[in-house]
């Protein structure tokens, strides 16, 4: 939604990111909420009513200011349920001081969980856990795991050793061995393919290279990593609590991760120089991408 | 800047509106500073260290959200001097509680002045003064006024009656008889038309039809008067305290303002729309226009 630090610009938003379900109707979470983001939104064809989980890394204005407007709207979109919303220490304050001073009420019950690190959310298919990254002030980046899924069924195959269409087909795909009528075994891994892994998103706030990072990075499918400032200025970088290009690509490349989209744009870079910052980190890991606001990023099933 | 209720739409944003001065370089004053304004001014010409002043006119969400991203991005613009903000009681503790929990840092002096009634601003040429308008909680409407300019200066008129170019020129537009060299009285008032009307722009945060409403836009150049409902929507207008078209227009035709230019429409009216809005008016005040997002309005003097 917004790939740009500290104010927005004519190319950028400030921070915002969606983490999108398609196979749930539209369904998203929302990682940040720098101000517009609700603007930002109206661009998209994600409704606020379809906002099931609000993810804040930390509390500087870029990635914050947005929040209460934001919050507001949803309440005026209907079948809006209830909310979380995880933070960093503070959260909580924040949004009680500005809704207590504006005399905002929201319509549906806003459950903030503010959050150091570990397990913060699991719903049978996804689950989610937070760490402590290294910026001036407390920050938090997310690692978001899916559950394997069963592998795929041969039924080609299954029909081959004379299994009925039927239940035996989903007992086999869950794993199970069957017996058939004639008091054959069949066993499940002769016609079912190995599980399908589940995909790793992580998302990280603002940071210095740290080994959280890597750590919340590890194996991931993708790795949503700031690069604030290009290779050169690293210096500058960590007076701010901030990485460049390089950085970035090193943490990616030291978590093993696939695939790693870069954020966080100062705001002296404009269109014309995300190349040369991609080419920056293609140096040190490949599979780099910059991210541009509004662009949707596939994350697909890794092909074993 | 904005001229949406509530929340922002494809449309129109939420409240903010921009007092311009030409004269002056790009000088401007704030009224209002919804979520996204200041992504609003990147769109015009208007740039943040020549905002001189920021003027709130209530503590609703829909008024303020975007006031701490652009104080904050205010400070990134070179020559930002001090900024005097004026608001109702209560805009100091929002400002404070929020920049303490993000952190936020100002490169320059913010001079918070909560307000009630009376004169707030007087700088020699333009003042201004406020009062307690009726909405849900406390808002004020702002009056701005100018001061006379001194009349036109007849330069023809005067060289026949003998006036050498120079500083009797001054003189004379200045108000001043002067005696000519040769002992010839020439009278000011002879030469020099009737001092230039100062102009007078009311703007009014929320409300329902009120005295104070009529008693600040008395005779002023140009009203700024929220019309949240269609004319007929006076019960609905009435529970949120707020005000319909036709509202609007009786307002202005009490005050005998010049012009009247509506804002603040409700998120259920679309651009084509507003047309029906403006007839609605016209009815009963005929100088009458709807307010666009980003759309000037010439203020000019007032032709005696």
């Amino acid at each position: 939604m917004g790939t740009g630090a500290g104010r927005p610009s004519k190319d950028r938003n400030v921070s915002a990111a969606a983490l999108v379900f398609p196979e749930r109707g539209g369904a998203f979470w929302l990682f940040d909420a720098g101000e517009g983001t609700q603007h930002q939104l109206m661009r998209t064809p994600l409704k606020l009513n379809k906002l099931e989980a609000v993810f804040i890394t930390h509390l500087h204005g870029d990635h914050l200011f947005g929040l209460p407007g934001l919050l507001s709207s949803r309440s005026y979109h209907e079948g809006a349920g209830d909310l979380p919303l995880f933070g960093p220490p503070g959260i909580k304050s924040f949004l009680d001081a500005v809704f207590a001073i504006t005399g905002t009420h929201l319509e549906y019950r806003l459950d903030i969980r503010e959050a150091v690190a570990g397990p913060i959310w699991d719903d049978g298919t996804w689950s989610v856990r937070c760490a402590p990254l290294d910026h001036r002030i407390p920050c938090l980046g997310y690692r978001i795991e899916e559950r394997d899924r069963p592998g795929r069924l041969d039924s080609e195959r299954a029909r081959q050793l004379g299994v009925p269409f039927g239940p035996l087909f989903g007992a086999l795909k869950r794993g199970e061995d069957v017996e058939l009528p004639d008091g054959t075994i069949v066993r499940s891994r002769d016609v079912v393919g190995p599980p399908i892994k589940g995909r790793v998103v992580t998302l990280l706030g603002d940071t210095k290279p740290c080994p959280e990072a890597v750590l919340l990075a590890e194996g991931a499918d993708l790795l949503v990593h700031e690069a604030t400032f290009a290779a050169g200025m690293e210096e500058k970088a960590a007076k701010y609590g901030h990485s460049t290009t390089g950085q970035a690509a090193e943490t990616a490349k030291k978590a093993g991760a696939k695939r790693l989209v870069m954020t966080h744009f100062s705001h002296r870079y404009r269109m014309e120089d995300l190349a040369s910052l991609e080419n920056e980190a293609r140096k040190v890991f490949p599979e780099t991408v910059a991210a541009c606001d509004l662009k949707a990023i596939d994350i697909p099933f890794r092909s074993e």
